[in-house]
């Protein structure tokens, strides 16, 4: 049976901004991509989580998304994190989730804080 | 010294979708304000937080707003919460961070999830 993609919104700013779903969802999936895999392995340290983490950049994104996708049809949990807030909006995730749906994979969104919202909601 | 208004984002369909500051923010302040009591209690009750809630909604608003204030500026803090995501986008909320601005009182907002962010990130 297939795995998952899961696209897990991560702390902006402040670790201390991750939910309780994103966490568990960390500590489940069997491997972490992410974009920044410094910023990433600070987070995933922050809450003693240890996982195996693919950098995914643009330079390598159009080797890595196939053995990514791969991996969940074998039956991997994958999670996609960005250091963006929310990914795959504007990043090489968003080709990820593209490519994850076109092969008919699940992808499963875990929300996340979003600067946007946050600025709008103390400008009165 | 005036307290602080803190306006929480708070999860929109998943309890688990709380970060770990709103849960300390919660746990911290002297009182949480909220539009819909149950739905907040709910999440309140899950958490095991025991706080005094204050119901603000439209009809009570124009009664309630300056009560709140005047409970900052004595100098207890209050976390506004919504039913609907981050709060002070559409909801009486908006008006509570905009008389404390007003007021200059301090404002804090705590990100959390957004269900628009959340929806962007599966689309591809």
């Amino acid at each position: 049976m297939a795995g998952t993609l899961f696209v897990v919104a991560t702390p902006i700013g402040n670790l201390e901004d991750l939910t309780f779903r994103a966490l568990r969802t960390l500590r489940e999936v069997d491997l972490v991509a992410a974009e920044d895999t410094r910023r990433t392995s600070k987070l995933l340290a922050h809450y003693e989580i240890r996982k195996p983490l693919v950098s995914l950049r643009e330079h390598n994104e159009t080797r890595e998304t196939p053995r990514l996708l791969d991996r969940i049809e074998k039956g991997e949990q994958v999670a996609l994190v960005s250091d963006a807030g929310t990914p795959g909006i504007a990043d090489p995730g968003a080709g990820l989730v593209r490519a994850a749906h076109e092969r008919g994979l699940k992808v499963v969104p875990i929300p996340g804080p979003s600067a946007v919202a946050a600025v709008m909601s103390v400008s009165g």
